[in-house]
């Protein structure tokens, strides 16, 4: 379930099928009844009793989310999932999406096929689908915009909470995507298991969405962690008027990142902690409930980290093992 | 309530506020309580109480769907606007929307403060707030998508119940916008009266929400005319599985259209038929109902027009005064 890569090959597809010709073959069936075939001027959802829903949008732009040369099924996939995880961020459960897509007149059938594949993949494994969209031609890169719908059975998570003696918490390892863009980029020589590994987890996000409903109730704030942890953090911050000391050596690494920080702790711990395409979920908790996250993860088996306390004083300061107060000035972070 | 243009000027703007700053200034005063001061992962939105929604989305790139010279204010309220219009041919009532930006590093706080400013202008006439977005950087040219949402009190109207024996309806008048785009380009050297009211429907399409709501459960088929007048009828024909014959001399025509015409009737008419941007509604409605549309139109205070009548065998057909066929394969419409 946390592959990488699509299970099979997309299918073949004929070229120069045109806007309403692609949006048929490949577009249609991704959707449900709400979206009428695509036929329509609009989908029409049923909204869910009690109805409250989380609507999120991100834009992806080749070149500058994401390098440009991925396979377009991974593409699609990123795209879906950084919008999954801003539902997870907030404790709901996906329904469904809209899609723009804007494309030079290079991008062929084939393209559009295997994105739609992606889709479609990413649909089945996270139980939503296809509302309805938009594509149109441009004269600049990729453009996929996602607007993605969640159901909100119980109140949502929001980033305001925090309250002096939580415990600043994150899911899984931070500090991949972040290393994994280095090797995007063709910058950074490192083995090839360690490369792998963090170029996997810049390709594709998994989206924690078990973890995000689980903590309604529970976590007082929460986000996830797509701009670089230290930023992130500090978003929950200001939002409930409060401060936060992290503790660097907490933070929860990768044995891939483990082995980058120890060839070189000076120039790439920063870049962990500030870098962004983490999508794990931070969020801060009562230390009296830090047992019952504690199951919540075991049952997910999924990894929790207790990084850090919220303060009264407002600020961020991140300590190392020392007890020391890292310079965060000097990484450009002039605001914390 | 029909004005073109803006009733006072943006409001000066310092330069360089960056992405979240940009978002505090211009587009948080957007919002209402369901954006959460677009300061968490997403917007929480109480769906409507029994609620169905129609949702749909839109995309305007600059060079594509807007010359690229026109004031952001303009191009913010077409980019709902034509949103709004896929809302009204559904009978929806608008709720909210989504906004993704993708702005070159060209475009300044001042523009993106007019485009703001737009965006409220038409949010207050139409009764709509910001739910949420994105603001992202690109190489391109301008690129931007809305997500609507409305509110569905009753059956939505669709494409698929025309019937034979059913009138053929438009509101407004057809053929402006396409004869708007060009005086946008700057092809045509009409008189000045002629051009201004052209380029002003071109610039601002005026959704029909206030019919479409009305026309549930009267007319039988209903979309915007978006693509171009004959295009349209044709995905209403196919997905009522029906045809048509259309009256071109009943087609409804601006004074302004009118003098194009009459100009020059062979190249002109085939282009305000089967041009694009209306955004008027089409619909279909049974003949013992006509008296009821006239009644909703006098209420509304808005022209609608019966161009043509429903027939079982399928085909569009545009039949000239003297009851001739017109051709439509010389327009390029293969497929009717």
């Amino acid at each position: 379930m946390t592959s990488g890569s699509p299970s099979s090959t997309p299918p073949a597809a004929p070229v120069s099928l045109g806007e309403f010709g692609r949006i048929r073959r490949f577009f249609a069936p991704l959707t449900g009844p709400a979206a009428l075939g695509l036929a329509d001027d609009a989908a029409v959802l049923q909204a869910p009793p009690d109805g409250r829903l989380a609507i999120t949008t991100d834009t992806l732009v080749a070149g500058v989310h994401y390098v440009g040369d991925e396979l377009p099924e991974m593409v699609a996939r990123k795209a879906l999932r950084v919008n999954l995880s801003d539902l997870a961020a907030m404790g709901a459960e996906p329904i469904g999406y809209t899609l723009s897509l804007a494309l030079p007149r290079s991008v062929d059938d084939s393209w559009v096929a295997a994105f739609a594949y992606g889709l479609h993949e990413d649909q089945r494994r996270f139980g939503l689908e296809l509302l309805g969209g938009d594509s149109v031609s441009t004269a600049g890169p990729v453009t996929i915009t996602i607007t993605a719908l969640g159901r909100l059975d119980g109140p949502a998570l929001t980033r305001s909470g925090a309250k002096a003696g939580d415990l600043i918490c994150v899911s899984g390892t931070i500090g991949d995507g972040a290393l994994g863009l280095e090797v995007a980029m063709g910058r950074e020589a490192w083995p090839s298991d360690v490369a792998e590994a963090l170029h996997d987890r810049y390709l594709l996000p998994h989206p924690r969405l078990g973890l995000g409903r689980a903590l309604v109730g529970i976590a007082s704030a929460a986000m996830d962690v797509s701009d670089g942890l230290l930023q992130d953090l500090h978003h929950i911050l200001e939002a409930s008027e409060v401060g936060g000391v992290v503790q660097a050596g907490a933070v929860p690494l990768s044995s891939a990142a483990q082995w980058v920080v120890d060839s070189d702790q000076e120039r790439w711990l920063p870049r962990i902690l500030a870098g962004g395409d983490d999508y794990e979920l931070l969020f801060t908790v009562s230390p009296d409930r830090l047992d019952m996250v504690n199951m919540i993860a075991d049952r997910l088996t999924m990894a929790v980290s207790a990084i850090g306390t919220i303060v009264a004083d407002s600020g961020l300061r991140v300590q190392a093992a020392d007890g020391t107060d890292l310079e965060l000035k000097q990484w450009g972070f002039r605001h914390f």
